[in-house]
Order: C-alpha cells, then structure tokens, then sequence
C-alpha cells in the first residue's frame, strides 16, 4: 500500500473564494510523482481552531504526511506555524540564524520601497523566524520559511509547512523532497501508473457505456481506477493502476480506440495545445478574433517557444476594427452579419493576407448576456481554419453557456478545429 | 452566532488538479450572503469511504449545513447520492417521477447526437433517479437532479446535494435556498457586514504595521475579522463584522485610508477592472500587447458591455508584426529593441492612429523563460498609456515571477497605469 497524503489550504481569501487556490493541484501532481496517495485537500479560513480540526481529522484518517500552503505571512492573521506547533506538540522558539536570513533579505527588499520603516519590517517579519523545536528549516524563497515537522513520538503524520505564494512554494519544494523526515514519512510509496485518453465531440454517457461493455467484453477491470471527467468541453479519461494490471489497461485503452476512433485524440495524454503547437512548428499563425477577444491569442501563447510560429493576432471588436484591421469589407459585414461564415472566413482571409502567415484561425460569435436575436443567439459562434494553399475547415453551432463558458469553449473548439485542418482530416460531427 | 457550514467537492479530477474548483468558491459566496458561516472546504476523489470520513468530519465540527458538489454523473465513479443516503441513514429508492422527467430531457438531448443509442443512454442515466427517503429533489439543470437531505432524528447536518458542473449548480441554488429544510437548517443565520479594501503598489508588511498602528491608536479592534492577501499584485484588506461593530471598522478605514492615501484605490471592493471601465464610458480604447499576447483585450473583454468602448487590440508577437500591424519603425526596434520604453510608446501611437482610438495601452516585455540578456532580464516589461490629446503615462520595471506570472501581472499594472492616466495622476513609485 501506497503512503497516504492530506494537504491544507489555509487562507481566509482562499476559502471565501477571492483567491483560487493554485497549491493544492500542484501539491496533488508532485506527490503523484512521488507514488504518494492523496486522499483528501481540506481548505479553512485564518481560524486556528479550524486549522487543527482539519489536521486532527487528516491524523485520524491515517495520513502519513499533511502538507500544509498558506499562513506564514507577516500579519497578525498568518497562524500555521504555531497551529501546526501546538498541533505536534514542539513548543516555538526564535531562530536567530534564520532571524538574520530574513532580515538580510528583507535589506534587499527594501531598496526598492525606499519610504518603507525598516524596524517595522523587521518587526513584522521577526515572527517569521519562530520555529517548532525538532523541525527543520527551509530556506526561504521570499521571506517566509518552510518546515518539516516529525511527530513528536515517532507515531502520527509528518507535517510539511510551507508559504501560500506559488511561487516560493514552488522554489522550496525540492528541498523538501530531499529532507530527511519526508522521505521516511513516504516510505511506503507505490509506483501507480496513471493514463489519460482525451475525446472531443462527444457525450459522457457515451464513455459510460464502453466502460459497461469492457466490463462485459474483457472481463476483471479490478485494479485500475477509471474517473472520467468533462473538462472545457473534452472527455478525460483517467486510469490510475499499480503496474501488474498494465495488460488490463492496454485492452482497455484499445477498446476504446476501437470504438471512439473520430473522436478520442490524445491516447498520451498530450492536450490539443501541445499537438498544435507540435504541427505548427514551422509554420506562421495569425489569428483573427472577435467575441474571444484575445483569449485565442492568449492560450497560444501562454506554450513557452509559441514566438517560432505565433506571429501575431487581430482583436477586431469593432466592426470597423475587422474592416480596418483585416480588410473584411463593410457589404459583407452589412449582408451576412459580423457573426455569419461568410465574416469569419474573410477575417482569416484578412489574417493570412496583412501578417503574411500561412496559417489561419478566426473566431466571431456572440458571447452575450445580451446581442443575441432569434437566428443568431447567444452562444453562436462562427470559426474558419485556412491555409495560404486555400484549403479550409470552417464551422458554426450555438455553444451552451455563460459569456465565460462561450469565450472558454469557442477557443477549444478552435484549437480542434486547426488540429484537424494540420493532420487534413474532416472533423468529426457532434 | 451563525449558522456554520461546510462543502464537500468530490471528484479525482478536482483532487488531482485536473480540473480548478469552482463551485466551492462560488458557494462561498452566496453562503456569505445567507450570513452563514463557511467554516470548511473539503475535496475528496472519488473514492465513497473518503467521502463518508469527510461527512463525518464535518457533522463533528457541528456544522448546521453540508453543500457537495460533483459525482452525480451517469458513470459508476459517481458515488454521491448513495454515500450521502449511508450517511444520512436513509435507503435509496427509485423515482419513477424523476426518471420520467429524466428520459424527457435525455431524449431532448439525443436529437443532437444522432448516432447514440438511446436505451444505452438510459440505463447509464437510470442510476440517477435514485433518491434518499424522506429527501427533497431539485429538479435538474442538466440531467442530474439535485437532494435537499434532513437529518434522520432532526440532529446533524442538512445535506444538500448537487452536481458538479458549475452552470447546473449555479441554476438549481435558487431552488435550493426555497427548500423548507434547508431555511429549517440555516435559521441561526446572523447578518455580516463585509467591506473590502484595495491597495496596488505597496508590500503586505506595510499593511501589517499599520494594523498594529490601529490596534494602538484605535484601542480596542475586536469584533473585526480583518484578512490580508495579496493577489495578482494587489493587496485586499477583508473585514467581517457584526453590524454592532460598523463604527470601529470605519475608524480602521480612515486610518488606512489616510496613511496610504496613493495606493489604496478601491475603498469599496471594486476591482481596478471594474473602475477602468467606468472610465473607459464615451472613450475608444485600443490595445498594441506583446508579452502579454492577447491576456490585456481578454481582460478588458472579459467585461460586460465592453464593447461600447473596445475597438480592438493588435497582438504583435513578431517585430515583422509590429511594423505591420502598427506601423512600429524597425530602425526604432533596431536600436532600442522590441522591448523598450520607445517601441512600447511608438506601439501605443500606432494603436491609436490605426484603429482611430483616442485611448490606447501598450505592453512589450520578457515573459520568459528564454529571451532575457543581462540588461533585459526575464521579467523587464514596458507599457505606456496614451491618449490622443498626446498626454501620456509610461512605466518600465522588472517583474518577479515565472511566464505566467509576469505575463498575468504585466496586465494588472497596465490596468493601473491607464486608471492613473484617465484620472489624471501621476502613479506611486514602487
């Protein structure tokens, strides 16, 4: 059996839902690295007593390690470290060498607030330096260090304490995987294997129904743990299994290749964002969007290398924005509508054409709350993929959905649609 | 004292990070607007004895109302109706009603999937008519019905039970909050004031220095739950009080108000996004972006109504599209670079003078990881904010953080410095 996990989300702003937690995912996949179980996320307000609740019932599920995010700030309301003391019973003291650490990098700090009262800082920041006798210290990656706390009698779960800000929970963890009390808390670990298939175009009870036949086709699917889930308009199909049942997942996994062939595109997990990414390379894309309104541009360009082939996108809001930027001429807007095929193809036209690409992707549709009519409501959107060889894959439906969901899935759509224009395949319906 | 509450989010795929949370954040919120007080936020997979610890957890920290989220699909990792009835002690039975209901939905649903065979649909979607005696059904937003369940001898919790993507959830809440049990369940409700300040270019311990500022000058704070974070660059200041302490919190507010009188911008929870806009009223804006590659116009876009004042943006990833697309010089980008104080202005120009804007915001910088150089390092971004009269605002600074966290910040301090131009104020250094 695999070593058991549970992380803690402290944060008032993070359970009110002001600030999305970013920690928790990020914690899950590293620990997954690692063949480390998790069985529970908990999140609480800046409430002490709240905190240890969570900690005592993770204790009771029998957890091997806690990692806790959050709650080491320099204000009054940052309470980890001392909850996570009392909860481990290792009294606090001041850590003058760390004491010093802080304040050195507080020096460095402060020269870029020049009006800022440094004793104050140092102050505020002195609490930092206060740490759980028997713990060990990791160097902080902005002002605040991490902990890792043993149990105090050798029975109960090893706590890993670190800050809130991604990044500096980001920059610590290594040194944490290196710490000596971690590694003995995970010692139990597993090697899970974990497979993902993605599909697009399709329903979740469609994937219900093969999971039902492969039970009654390949008999024992015991050992692998299958979640799907539906996840910015594609089907993820995940299947978690220690390595003996490898064989079972390969007829699983074949099966449904089988009987999804149009529509599963990724059997390695990879998103359509690396695969298009992949088939652009030496390619020149320019974008053309409307109702997305940069979020096409945005998610291109958020794959690290996207400049060797992302030249460059119109954000045409405005009609005379299209007309201007992209050369769609004002009778055709005024004929067909600014959310019609006949706009959305001569925005790639315009696209190709003023940045020199080769390569085309337009978007224009109706977000809404409001602009929708009876013939065009809210959620049609229109999409045209176009090559400078004039091939083409153009489409156009009513997308379910908020203003944030229509924006979020116009752009998937548009990536799957490009993705089928690369490899010269007909997309499939649905 | 007010009713408490908990939510459970169930799902592998919110466990393991695959998928963001976002029905605990918004369920948060409207809870808050109940007066009940969110004490947790559990997430489990979906494994039924993690889910049933969770339950029980919670009915012990007292909770008077349990809200979960997820696992009310057609596929069998779907456990939630049926560990919350093991929980509740009471037994599944099928709805006729409900599965009626069901089936008329599916078969709706059907017409847009042509190929699907149907009674494979219904027997997935069959499971889904189960529901705990005694239980009250919300009817469903997609095909999933949601529970209102009481507790058996009128002790523990109320279990509320509903699916998990966010469009249902938000659909079926109304219904919800009318549920004779669920009004039963929240009745210790107490009215909470909570009021929101913003401040944007400023350290958090400077916020912390002045709380201990206010507990000494002010006496007396207690009745003021006040939490700090910062996000996206900013720092919010939360406070939450019963109505009995409205004064002492008005007094903290002056006392912030006064010693960070140039930084503290929204004294009533508006977001800069939201004043921006009120700004942008009878104005045209338009956007030259780089770095940020097309993350600005989201924003502004991701507005309401913006259309009323967005043109359009050029998203010039490539110089080529720079001088293109806004008649940028390239012996300007020869000599300077692409990322500098005078592309970044002659970017603004060409905004304004290509889209006929008369407002106009540009960003080019180094996002990372690759491109940086010992004078330009990854991080260093330029703006500048210009309006057609020629009067303008520009900034040049180096931001801490990784790709998406420069690229997400570049676009909080664009906000910002095109706020201080419209308003007519020179910025705050920092």
């Amino acid at each position: 059996m695999a070593a058991r996990a549970g992380i803690v989300v402290t944060g008032t702003e993070v359970l009110t839902g002001r600030v999305q937690d970013r920690n928790g995912p990020w914690l899950s996949d590293r620990l997954r690295e690692l063949g480390v179980d998790l069985a529970h996320i908990t999140i609480c307000g800046d409430r002490p007593e709240d905190m240890e609740a969570q900690l005592r019932f993770l204790a009771a599920q029998g957890v091997d390690l806690i990692v806790t995010s959050g709650g080491l700030g320099p204000t009054a309301d940052d309470l980890t470290t001392q909850v996570v003391a009392g909860f481990a019973g290792r009294p606090l003291f001041l850590d003058s060498d760390l004491e010093r650490q802080i304040a050195d990098i507080l020096r460095s700090l402060v020269k870029r607030w020049p009006d800022l009262d440094f004793d104050a800082v140092r102050t505020a920041n002195r609490k930092q330096a206060m740490v759980p006798e028997g713990a060990q210290v990791i160097s902080p990656a902005g002002t605040a260090p991490g902990l890792v706390v043993p149990p105090r009698n050798g029975s109960g779960p090893t706590v890993v304490v670190l800050p809130g800000p991604p990044r500096e929970l980001h920059a610590m963890w290594e040194t944490v995987t290196q710490a000596e009390e971690f590694r003995a808390a995970i010692v139990r670990r597993t090697t899970y294997e974990q497979r993902m298939l993605r599909l697009f175009g399709i329903p979740e009870s469609e994937i219900a129904e093969t999971l039902r036949v492969a039970e009654r086709e390949l008999g024992d699917l015991s050992g692998l743990e299958i979640t799907t889930c539906l996840r910015r308009g594609e089907v993820e199909l995940v299947t978690r299994y220690e390595p003996e049942a490898a064989e079972r997942y390969e007829h699983l996994a074949a099966l449904i290749a089988e009987r999804h062939r149009s529509t599963l595109f990724s059997a390695d997990g990879s998103s359509v964002d690396d695969q298009v990414s992949r088939l652009l390379h030496g390619r020149r894309l320019a974008l053309a969007e409307s109702c997305t309104g940069g979020l096409m541009a945005a998610r291109f360009t958020e794959v690290e290398g996207s400049s060797a082939y992302f030249l460059g996108g119109a954000v045409t809001y405005a009609n005379a924005a299209k007309i201007e930027a992209l050369g769609v001429r004002a009778e055709l807007i005024e004929r067909h509508g600014a959310v019609s095929p006949e706009v959305a193809e001569a925005m790639a036209d315009g696209a190709l054409a003023r940045m020199d690409a080769d390569t085309a992707l337009s978007i224009t549709g109706i977000a809404g709350p409001g602009g929708g009519t009876e013939a065009k409501p809210v959620g049609y959107v229109c999409w045209c993929a176009k090559l400078d060889d004039g091939s083409k894959l153009a489409r156009d439906v009513r997308l379910p959905g908020d203003r944030t969901e229509v924006r979020d899935r116009s752009t998937t759509v548009g990536m799957h649609l490009l993705r089928h224009l690369l490899r010269g395949e007909e997309p499939p319906r649905g």
